[in-house]
């Protein structure tokens, strides 16, 4: 690790203790009527720095050779993997170099939510009933509004065959 | 780097990847009566985490075989390492492995700090303003309430002499 270079080659041990500080496993389940069940689910990996820090995300972004660095908010930038086969590289990364926080259960409900999708489970509504029950156990434990929804339906539907 | 050992030793290099992510080199400079200036210098190397990651925190803290881990504020904790001995063998780790994000320069001013003080410059008002100095070009940029002290009295003894 050189330090005069900003270009060079970050070391994988690197980027696991930076990506245990500041990186997240993230996955959002949002209302798409264009979806046969109504919702869209979205894996994604980032890492939010402030835009002096730009730099850093550009390396990570080389790293991994994949994602973008966008605009988060105000003055902060945010390296953004989307697409299913780099998250599959990402994944396959960080199994090879674990995570040595509590972050490591996150990316473990992550990879599990990430095959769910690979076998298409997310496309039924059952499928998408089990991601949301793992994504409620991730990061701040909010409840997927997926599920709200599911079970508001459920309970009507319940009600109304009474 | 194994998965399920929480006390195995960190490897260097992931800690470089944490600290700067998540570490803090800061300096701050108190009033305090007894020293002979007025003023007191206190470096510090901060970790700081929910307590939930306690664990990392506990294993930075035998990694660098100092400091202690201390409640920060509400439900989050800190690694703080304050011994002069225990903050110039931080310092020479970060020597031998360099940090990789922005957060090089605040190491930088801070080991320049570290030898001011070790030469006892802290000691005397002209090495107090050349540490406030380069405080002021640290972590957010705030203006040490020396420098707005001294510069005040300064100002005081100019204009009373004029």
């Amino acid at each position: 690790m050189a330090a005069d270079n900003q270009q060079e080659r970050l070391e994988p041990t690197w980027v696991v203790g930076f990506a245990d500080g500041e990186s997240c496993f993230h996955v959002s389940i949002n209302r798409q009527p264009r979806m046969a069940t109504g919702w869209q689910v979205l894996p994604e990996f980032r890492v939010v720095q402030s835009d002096k820090d730009e730099a850093i995300l550009n390396r990570l972004q080389q790293f991994f050779n994949a994602g973008s660095v966008v605009v988060n908010h105000d003055t902060r930038k945010e390296l953004r993997i989307r697409k299913l086969d780099d998250l599959k590289r990402v994944v396959a990364f960080f199994q090879e170099h674990p995570l040595q926080t509590k972050k490591r259960n996150d990316f473990q409900i992550f990879s599990e939510i990430l095959k769910l999708i690979e076998s298409k489970e997310h496309l039924t509504q059952e499928g998408l009933t089990k991601i949301a029950r793992l994504c409620w156990k991730m990061n701040r434990k909010v409840k997927p509004k997926y599920l709200e929804s599911s079970e508001t339906i459920r309970q009507k539907s319940q009600s109304s065959s009474d």
